[in-house]
């Protein structure tokens, strides 16, 4: 049931390599690199803070060296000086520490995997970094229902292995799942691979559980699907990036898990097609569709010659990834057939390889999954997440190559078309103040007009902040500094990241 | 394809009459049925008031006669003493009659269709009544993504007759969509019933226009599905019930319309055996399920008696409701024909009708939609909406039968089976107190014991504010009271509702 050009997907990662053989280059201070940043009044820390968090915590959850894989982001493009790293392993442990930092006005960066691309989970001066990493129990499964509760320090695909061997499924997935926590995924709203057919986090979470600033504990939590009982507090918590609270657990709805999933990777020859390809995928598959991913050929060129990876179609302009999800692999496999023959007849796509086996399907995915980490290969990754209406889709890209032409290695884009979000990437060697400053903000400025968002699931962070008047009305950033004001009066909570400066 | 007790739907509602042909009793005034309620201390309307609205909306649009349908909510069992009712065309107007409310301390009522279950929707004393009933435009469609962007005051169903000629549907449905407005069903969180399916408001509203309570606009419309720029403010107005501001405008991703829908009735021995029938219709189903709904026999009985319509499967302690919509007829068809088969097997199910055209489709779901409206002909309605852990589900109702025996003509349940949602409803000819205090608070207080909520989608209104501390925890509660202090600081937007009087 393949046309032509279709071949079924072998063993295709052939001589892949560790991203950590990258020469690990030291990454400027935050406080060097932007020098335009002011510490805020807080407190300094002093000896007889680290006794009272010893005492709270016992000396061994207290940490005081080593700090670095905590001040630096995973892209290596900020470093913090903070000097304390707390690993609470309690609500009621995360509640003292806040209280004590509350009362000694110290700032305090709160960090799950450390896998934020925005600048928004490593301390920008000397913020204590409060790790979730211990808090990692999962606590509890409704298998009528699907509700799943665990603490926020719970490893995204540990939740999901859990998951899988009582046929359920974490609703969202991404590439950083193998580090990045709940906890986490909940702060920044992370979208990732099947949002397109689960919905995002505002969708699925049930409940939550936060610390608030002064140390007081919020309790949101319900596993109820439905709960209309006032005003639904936990989308305060949801993509606030940590400012307004430090969640700590977490209730969400998990999907069964799809009896059958197969996945299809097709090259294609212009953007046009892959945009009518998408349309004609969404009236074929329908239902089962369960992700839709492109990649333009300079992401993929970067996968091949970064991460020394053999391409299993090689040399194409364009390329998307239609994975299906389904409860019957006949009816599943009958949509796929039909769908790619009509595809190649209408000659929307120029070739394509089907996976069918789990072992193919994780091979395959490995040349959307791995592009972030292979861009790093180049050197330095300017990262922009944006939504854009589809008729202006990888316009952005084509512009952005106008603009900088030669100055940058690598400038690409791919990302998640069924929910019109592009991930643009542009490397330099290293750090380059100037290709910074022919971005920013004539990017943000291209974005507005085009009606799209200047982060689409990446957050504001450290990096964005600023520009954040692209997509919120002053009406409604008037009411986030409220809110903040509310929430946190002492603005002790991961400063510096979401809200401009004033 | 069909078991030996499968029938084919025919034309199954002979003697429908109409709910309005029910004799109409004046409804008590809110005031005197609940002497405890004390009205706020908000100015008294002026005609100089009265000069000011006419001025800035045009002496049309300014009601002070026949105003009972505006005090008086559907389910007649409270009425307010609205003097004044409001109808503005534009934010720009709302915002201007909110100013002038907000200085002059009048107290509001934002109403939409008027279709709420929980007394939120009409004035409790001589609050203004402001209708959205003429923002009712649709303002955009984008047929790439499914975002329709249209006014506050659309009908639900006027909004899907619009989206299905151009392939698409509204992510919601529920029994009063031919009334019932997008502003209100955001106000209130409305779930309905293809929660199951496309999930709730809080996952699908894409962006919203809100006036606050002095008259401020804020500004929170994107049509972007992705968007984390800042704290998502949307989700504040989201179920707030119109105490928090005036939704004017909403931008709500709507799904692609299936290619076929089917639906089957089916008859069912006991609640275990629903239970059961649930679990397997998820299993063989799957992506395909759009709605699965139950009701019990005693819902049904009023349905046949006091709506005057013929059963197609009379007589069955237990009914459910099985909707699938999908891409693909065939495949749909062999799946509900394989589900249908195995469960009469099985003995899950002991008779059903099938209906696959929209007709058929039509008639069937009214033994569903029609309960509530079948309620109101015993008298007065005492009506419930919880969230339960299904193995708590249907005892609610047993429960209350062994508490209120006789005292009541009908005790039944019913509701979103996929959701966790029973509705559930006692009736008396005339308001009775002692059967009220009979129900409240121990109905709430089982609840809160088994874990569930006691208010899953109809809100807390003005009915049930005074219970919120059986589905939410005090430090919620507490910053729900901030919230409001913030937004709204003379609580002049729609007073008595919501949160707990001090």
């Amino acid at each position: 049931m393949r046309g032509p050009g279709w071949q079924l997907c072998k063993q295709l990662i052939t001589r892949r390599v560790h991203s950590s053989s990258f020469a690990l280059k030291e990454v400027e201070l935050t406080s060097v690199r932007y020098p335009d940043l002011k510490r805020g009044p807080f407190g300094r820390l002093t000896d007889s803070d680290v006794t009272h968090f010893r005492r709270l915590l016992g000396a061994e959850r207290v940490i005081t060296e080593d700090l670095d894989g905590y001040n630096t982001d995973w892209l290596r493009s900020v470093r913090g000086a903070s000097q304390l790293v707390l690993r609470p392993r309690s609500t009621e442990e995360v509640s003292a520490v806040l209280r004590h930092c509350h009362e000694r006005r110290l700032a305090v960066c709160p960090q799950g995997g450390n896998t934020g691309l925005v600048g928004g989970s490593v301390p920008v001066f000397d913020e204590v970094v409060l790790s979730t990493s211990l808090m990692n129990k999962i606590i509890d499964l409704d298998t009528n229902s699907g509700a799943l509760v665990c603490e926020a320090g719970c490893v995204l695909e540990t939740a999901d292995t859990y998951l899988a061997e009582r046929g359920f499924m974490m609703p969202l997935d991404l590439g950083a799942k193998g580090s990045c926590q709940i906890g986490g995924n909940v702060s920044t709203n992370a979208g990732g691979l099947r949002l397109v057919r689960y919905g995002g986090l505002h969708g699925t979470v049930l409940g939550l559980e936060a610390v608030l600033a002064n140390g007081d504990v919020l309790d949101c939590m319900s596993t109820m699907k439905k709960d209309n009982t006032g005003y639904d507090l936990k989308h305060l918590l949801i993509g606030s990036e940590g400012t307004l609270g430090v969640v700590t657990k977490v209730a969400i709805s998990c999907p069964r898990r799809p009896a059958c999933v197969n996945l299809v990777m097709l090259a294609v020859r212009s953007f046009e097609d892959v945009l009518s390809t998408y349309q004609f995928a969404q009236s074929q598959l329908g239902e089962i569709l369960s992700s839709i991913e492109f990649m333009d050929g300079a992401s993929q060129e970067c996968v091949v010659n970064n991460l020394n990876m053999s391409h299993p179609l090689p040399g194409h302009p364009f390329y998307m990834v239609v994975e299906t999800s389904g409860s019957r692999d006949t009816h599943d496999e009958e949509k796929l057939s039909l769908f790619m023959e009509e595809a190649m007849q209408r000659e929307l796509v120029t070739d394509g390889v089907l996976a069918t086996d789990v072992g193919q399907i994780k091979s395959l995915w490995q040349f959307r999954e791995r592009i972030a980490e292979a861009l790093l290969g180049d050197g330095y990754c300017f990262k922009y997440d944006i939504s854009l209406p589809l008729n202006a889709f990888y316009e952005v890209v084509l512009e952005m190559r106008r603009k900088l032409g030669d100055s940058v290695v690598t400038c690409c884009g791919y990302g998640h078309i069924g929910d019109g979000n592009i991930h643009l990437n542009m490397t330099t060697r290293d750090f380059d103040a100037a290709v910074l400053s022919k971005i920013e903000p004539s990017l943000y400025e291209w974005t507005a007009q085009h009606g799209g968002s200047i982060s689409a699931e990446h957050g504001l962070g450290l990096k964005k902040r600023n520009f954040i008047g692209y997509s919120k009305s002053p009406s409604a950033v008037a009411l986030m500094q409220q809110l903040k004001a509310m929430l946190d009066p002492h603005g002790i909570l991961n400063p510096h990241k979401v809200l401009p400066d004033n």
